[in-house]
């Protein structure tokens, strides 16, 4: 498998690469589109055919490179359902499977940080990735507050979904603040204070008790996302 | 073996974490000072005993967390001989071996970017890793016009040594600035734009012609690493 994590600094966000090395087809996971030309050179220069383009959820920081990839290599997008999004290819529902040559990504519906929001799970010879969106971060979890987003669906995503994957499960994230790369279920377990809380209720009061600042792009990034980053 | 990349903003420094999941003795490659309270609870979270903190080069751009490091968990510091460190525990040279646990590294001298700069070298299963430190970056090379900096000594390190692993030898190098975290040396070669010159004399012209301006922090970082970060 062909594999790279890229990272957009302004938006600190992770965009990840995924190839086959043998049908030499590819896949993008939350690209970035001011990235769209670097992206567009690391395809060429590892001899990759880009069929599909990833979004987690409808992202409110960044805007997504998905329309311009289509545009450019005749990629699908796919975003999830409940996005009701007009103009991606192909609407993600909880339990797709993504093929990517050989490679195969189930999709699985992970809502709380939006209404939206799925993560992405591979296993490759026996170590089993997961792109967990904005819903498990590295020692954090994904804001709840807008969006469609509710605490109490992140709190089941987490517990009943993400962490009952293996505990040497790679977890990488959609963002990073502290310029960590990658964990593990396990280590969230044990260490991610957000899942520390004794049930679905403390987890509720924790994350209804942040108020968080709104992301300074969301105005901007919300409806142009919904637009396939093409508006 | 338990692996981490960790980014360092102010200076688009990239440290690795290298641990023994047997032994659960682990080393960091190119820490960096101002991280250290993150890597001391990194530490801790993933139960590992640091034995060793290895610097790839005197940098220029940010300050070591070498001395810090050892002062809290008495790992020993290592540094290229021809730093002439007063200070560090152990003084490098070309082949020497690193173990950590089951994990064996190699130290290559590879001059060039400074007269003191190393690249470390471990196979874990079928895979080679290289953290060629600022000699090989990802499409580009390090600056060679200070610190016994050597256009003619980089072109040899690149050609007859870090180009000679496999094509498959992932490249972790100590910097990034556009957010790519890991190469090979197979697409390195291929389009690494300065490595697609004729020979060693059309790569002094091309080095020596860059006319950078000096690193921000080079006066305080350099006299401060070469007291291990603890001046």
């Amino acid at each position: 498998m062909i594999f790279r994590q890229l990272f957009e600094r302004e938006s600190s966000t992770y965009t990840y690469l995924i190839g086959c090395e043998e049908t030499r087809e590819a896949i993008f996971i939350d690209a970035v589109k001011s990235e769209l030309d670097n992206y567009l050179k690391l395809l060429t220069e590892l001899d990759l055919k880009l069929i599909c383009v990833l979004d987690t959820h409808t992202h409110a920081d960044h805007i997504t490179a998905a329309g311009a990839l289509r545009t450019v290599t005749g990629a699908l997008t796919l975003l999830g359902e409940q996005a009701n999004s007009f103009c991606v290819s192909k609407a993600l529902h909880d339990g797709d499977e993504i093929k990517v040559g050989h490679i195969l990504i189930n999709a699985l519906h992970t809502p709380g940080h939006t209404s939206d929001s799925y993560s992405f799970i591979l296993k490759e010879q026996n170590q089993t990735y997961a792109f967990t969106g904005d819903t498990l971060l590295i020692r954090g979890t994904g804001r709840t507050d807008f969006q469609n987003g509710s605490a109490a669906q992140q709190y089941r995503s987490l517990m009943q979904k993400l962490l009952t994957l293996p505990d040497d499960t790679w977890v990488y994230p959609a963002h990073d603040y502290k310029g960590w790369t990658r964990s593990t279920i396990g280590e969230e377990k044990m260490h991610n204070p957000r899942l520390q809380v004794a049930d679905e209720g403390a987890y509720v009061s924790l994350m209804n008790s942040l108020k968080l600042p709104s992301p300074a792009l969301m105005d901007i990034a919300v409806p142009a996302n919904k637009a396939c980053g093409n508006s």
